[in-house]
């Protein structure tokens, strides 16, 4: 399998993590992929592999080993679960199933936020609104509470889907947003996470700063 | 069941479209929401209702029988087919599964593209930018191409979750991007289209704006 990849981005760390913990990271061959900050309001000039195999041109995404280019974080770690025998991510059925997504998409929609916050920030004024910014904020604060309230069914479960997402939540919270100081409202996750950050897909999985150009490359 | 919607975003639609072709709209309360034009920069006065059962603030999100707050337009989706015997928008194992999930969210990316420029264009000046917008505009067009390219997979198939999609897609782009003429290079898409939107789960779901404030609320 090959992911097109950033070190930068929660959703790909969502895969990261997942591959990790499922044991299939050997299998993944990592291809970096460099975006200058004029992503956040430009089309950007994609490698020409990446964009043939997702025309949404953007990050995850994976080609299986059939070939098949899967975008979208959860739909990828869905695939990855698929290959083991028995289901470790979305691992129920029924009702406990359907809690499950409800809690993950919470969780999703936080890590999103971020991302469109994030890309607020890069824009230059005058284009750039402080407005958005806070909604976005409100948005993962609104997010990151419901998470806290409900802490105990990432405590009472084994690792799934959820658990990846907090954990990468939080984790991008502390690489960009440290002044927001999410934890001080929020004892039960800050606990939570404390424990979790330390797992081994976690500290594998570390963000950093995305190049802005691939350095091998003298030009494109 | 209770589905928080609005006439004109395309999410709600193909979750409405989904449960008429899968005869369970009847089952379904629709809860009308109401958004001021501020919504694509400012944190809006939220239903406390809706805002309860889904703290990203987003429609469409539905209240299962069990209680269960639902949000994502493909997981509510996911989730009305599971109360079919047989699954009739995810019918597919194996790698025709994963080739039809690849699908689908070029779908998906381009309506999401479509709300990012559609919150873009509500912005006021200077904060509106134009590139932001024509990034959208391109990202639209990539995926539309896409889908261009593969429009036999949609004739040769009954229909599926990729059939509401795209031709949920297209009807966005009638609804506000007309300048567009996404036809004129796609002829395949739409011929396709031209048949597509004749069904009755088209024909009842057409968009029309959502009103900015709720006609019975004398104030909240």
């Amino acid at each position: 399998m090959k992911l097109f990849w950033t070190p930068a981005s929660p959703f790909v760390r969502k895969v990261m993590v997942a591959a990790i913990e499922l044991g299939l990271d050997r299998r993944i061959e990592i291809h970096p992929t460099y975006w200058p900050h004029t992503w956040a309001t430009h089309t950007v000039d994609f490698d020409p592999d990446f964009i043939a195999a997702n025309p949404i041109g953007r990050i995850p995404a994976l080609i299986t080993d059939d070939g098949v280019a899967l975008a979208e974080s959860n739909w990828i770690c869905s695939y990855l679960d698929s290959l083991l025998d028995a289901p470790r991510l979305f691992p129920f059925s029924g009702k406990a199933h359907w809690e499950m997504i409800r809690f993950l998409a919470i969780a999703d929609g936080a890590i999103e936020s971020m991302i469109l916050r994030r890309a607020e920030t890069l824009r230059h004024p005058p284009e750039r609104s402080d407005d958005f910014i806070g909604k976005q904020r409100d948005r993962i604060a609104r997010c990151l509470d419901a998470v806290e309230r409900d802490v105990s069914a990432l405590r009472d479960a084994a690792l799934d889907m959820r658990h990846i997402a907090v954990g990468v939540a939080c984790g991008f919270m502390d690489f960009r947003y440290g002044q927001d100081e999410w934890r001080t409202s929020r004892p039960q996750l800050a606990q939570w996470y404390e424990d979790f950050s330390q797992r081994p897909s976690m500290q594998r999985t570390q963000p950093g700063e995305t190049p802005q150009s691939d350095p091998k490359a003298s030009s494109r």
